[in-house]
């Protein structure tokens, strides 16, 4: 049955998907910034930032009106606040996009990536970008199981990462101290987007179950 | 006046400044296992991290009965909302602390820092401890004023961490790429460790004034 908090509710999961998908952009953007040194679209990654730090503002209020408005219940005081954290989340993937771009637009006209890395930022940043899509997919669904898929997609991205420091402890790599410093740097910006986009998926178990990740597995059937 | 709403809040910002006491302890403890390679002292901080966890989902608790118990008027609800996202920026403080105890005991029994950076790290470790201690303080006070000082400490982190990497940058540099890395990574953390002490610092001006940082600071008389 639907009422006026699950209605109030799934707009404000609209919005934190909504914001999802927008830093998902931005990661995409900023990865075609990175490797193509294409200052334009770094530039379009800073300036789009401001919508998804409007959307925050907009999601924490809506949370606030269910907070107040409903005289929620335990179950649904967990879901709500659960929104909070997810803006939280998704504020900073946003913000970690931004990083990249601004890393591309330091570095113009020249690569911020020696070649031999590009392969790894290319898939790098095709897993955070579908991460951020799947973020939003679960926001929207609810659906416990496809969020805990989440979870895969950040083991890959993690074993990517992994390869990609040992391509830099390499006694071949000969591009440098500084390139090296702004890989490490971009490494770790990709590696945590991705861990938010987990957060979200955990926190979306917790809102549709009432239950953490962990739990919710337990009870599955085996 | 007194009531039941402000002992609870009062308890859960006690809890929240125990946190922080603990995460600038870690730190401190971290700081010190990375500057001597001091494996044991590593391995302390990386066990006693589970105090944090355990004072996080305890705080969560106690935010949450708040909520469900006192039926809050609007400016009660957001500064309970504040405590649930201080939980999230100590929590993460901790981690932080962590990933620096992680990296000292990697690199046991060598030292992960070369001689020439020890006093970069010695500063920025003292900054953290001293951000991790006033934003214990300010939770207790609720003092908008103090809040807003760790402002002006995590001005001195950011220039310690800029000269840092102009250290690296040098082209004397001589300890090659994967010190190059760990001193990034780990300058790093202590960056964001003190990042958010200055959230917190934020959100207890939203606590105490009902203010974002800008409004109250606007609203002063000059």
């Amino acid at each position: 049955m639907r009422n006026a908090y699950h209605e109030q509710m799934a707009e404000l999961n609209g919005i934190l998907g909504h914001m999802s998908e927008l830093a998902g952009v931005a990661m995409e953007r900023a990865t075609q910034a990175l490797l193509q040194a294409d200052l334009a679209v770094a530039e379009s990654v800073i300036s789009d930032h401001e919508q998804i730090v409007r959307l925050s503002a907009q999601a924490e209020e809506q949370a606030f009106a269910l907070l107040a408005l409903q005289a929620p219940v335990a179950g649904d005081l967990r879901a709500i606040v659960s929104g909070f954290q997810i803006v939280a989340d998704v504020d900073r993937m946003g913000a970690l996009a931004l990083h990249v771009a601004k890393v591309a637009r330091r570095r113009h006209p020249s690569k911020a990536l020696p070649e031999e890395v590009n392969g790894y930022f290319a898939e790098m940043g095709r897993l955070a970008v579908q991460m951020a899509l799947s973020a939003r997919e679960v926001l929207n669904s609810q659906e416990p199981t496809d969020a805990l898929r989440l979870q895969s997609d950040d083991d890959a991205m993690d074993d990517l990462h992994r390869h990609l420091f040992t391509v830099l402890m390499d006694r071949d790599w000969k591009h440098g101290v500084a390139a090296a410093v702004d890989v490490t740097l971009l490494g770790r910006y990709y590696e945590r987007f991705a861990d938010h986009a987990v957060l979200i998926g955990r926190r979306v178990v917790f809102q549709s179950t009432g239950k953490t990740p962990e739990q919710f597995v337990e009870a599955q059937p085996h």
